[in-house]
């Protein structure tokens, strides 16, 4: 055997992290319009290539793998879900909420393109979500596609994603207790990452216990998402994270940090991982590797 | 007969039109989220109830009864289609936006709620418009909402009403002929109308040559409601339109008026709406009262 250093290295988690990412880009690349009118499809090319680490649609992926889903129909879940996320991103970033000039490394889409155009780029990609899961040909089936769209809505709507950063909003200078805090998160990044989960799911005939199991497993990576997020913006630096670091302390925001100290942090977030493995163990799925690894890939990431 | 004047001067088109209006306005009140944390229900409840013709929502519901299609999915409909609406109106009449303070005879949601929570109700709204053409009862059968959800993806995003604002947006001070101008409404206010119409449609089994003669009916309308947008805007004072009149020759806009005068921009309307019933006429459709009067109401409405 003669293996370099560098393919030794390469876990096959790691492999199947770097094609399926491939295969999302390429995807959203494909799909994304490039003729859209004025400028706005420059815009919203922008918000959502070449960046991110994709983990809303490796989520999509993998659970599709493990319940043996139909995969057409995963990778346009995953592709939906990421842009609900890079939406988000675009809206969160303008100068009326958190006014960020910094994401994925790059100036932010109102920076580069105006408040305006950001503002139609964010609400055309949202509407572009769903027009994904609803192909003309039916390459997704209707009845899988209509309760795509239904988690999709639910996770990005009032009760979940938009309802999520009215509280974060709400919260600016005000003391959270951790119930309160996680609350909060459970909206903001939890219920987008939890329906990622349950998108994959829903390209295969599962039984409910299994959904209940799986969403456990999303709702406790979506908290550890969240946890280790807040230690990274005060151990990263902007260059590793890509946007800026110390934003929440700067702003006064409620964090997992400032509520439970770095070590608490890191600990509460061990525990939810361990939560989020454990769900797994209980959902009746054979092929539990990459989900396994995904959560753990959340636990330790450096960005 | 002692008919009253008051009773005598109700055409049933009027009295069709009220009770329509009520029966979405009461729907919109039911199923708007009153729980919606941190202020984001009231913004959202604000920015949609008590306020507007509901125009979109009575051309899904009279094209339902025109063809004769399942009418708990087209009242699900035409509100999805007033929520897209009204969406567009909050983010429309944002600062970095038309910058707008009057709304509907009310200060606008960023007025009133501020510019990141007007945002966040925009956002909102629009994935609450998908959430309720996907019920989870399945009220809504599950092929009959994947394409209701295509078809308001579609007039809502990048190649529709989006796109159409991102077209708006570059050509404030310039000169635009009127097939450009015409190309710009199509999107920015057609695409919604005429969805209305084609949701109206799918929720029945009509014919591919019943279609294309209501996607004419719907695109003409659309066309002559632009136009006429455009002449009230100069004939009309901001207490009759609840929105401030003169807004686009103030900003510089091309409008129908600035284009083909006053007389032309109504002869334009007239030619338009005669093209609008005449595809009514070869649709093979039976029922047309209600969709004629419509095409007559928005050709000669006063606000």
């Amino acid at each position: 055997m003669n293996l370099s250093p560098a393919s030794a290295a390469v876990s096959p988690f790691a492999l199947w992290r770097e094609t399926q990412q491939a295969v999302v880009e390429r995807a959203l690349q494909d799909w994304l319009p490039r003729q859209a009118p004025a400028g706005l499809g420059d815009a919203m090319r922008y918000a959502v290539l070449d960046g991110g680490k994709r983990l809303r649609p490796l989520l999509v992926l993998a659970t599709c793998e493990a319940v043996g889903g139909h995969t057409g129909s995963a990778l346009r879940a995953a592709c939906a879900v990421e842009l609900i996320h890079a939406y988000s991103l675009v809206h969160d970033d303008m100068p009326c909420m958190d006014n960020d000039v910094l994401r994925r490394g790059k100036p932010t889409v109102h920076v580069r393109f105006g408040e305006a155009q950001a503002l139609l780029a964010g609400d055309a990609l949202q509407a572009f979500a769903f027009e994904l899961l609803v192909p003309e040909d039916d390459s997704v089936q209707p009845a899988m596609a209509a309760r795509l769209c239904r988690l999709l809505a639910l996770a990005a709507g009032a009760g979940g994603m938009a309802g999520g950063q009215a509280i974060d909003l709400a919260s600016v200078g005000r003391t959270l207790d951790q119930p309160a805090l996680e609350a909060m998160h459970r909206q903001k990044t939890g219920a987008l990452l939890q329906a990622s989960v349950m998108m994959g799911a829903a390209t295969a005939q599962t039984t409910a216990a299994t959904d209940a199991r799986l969403a456990e497993y999303g709702a406790c990576l979506g908290l550890a998402f969240q946890v280790v997020d807040d230690i990274l913006d005060v151990t990263a630096d902007s260059a590793t994270l890509g946007k800026t670091a110390g934003k929440d302390a700067a702003s006064d925001k409620p964090t997992f940090v400032s509520l439970l100290g770095l070590g608490g942090a890191q600990a509460h977030a061990d525990r939810v991982l361990d939560q989020a493995h454990q769900a797994l163990r209980e959902s009746g799925i054979e092929r539990l590797e990459t989900l396994h690894a995904l959560a753990d890939w959340v636990g330790h990431r450096a960005s």
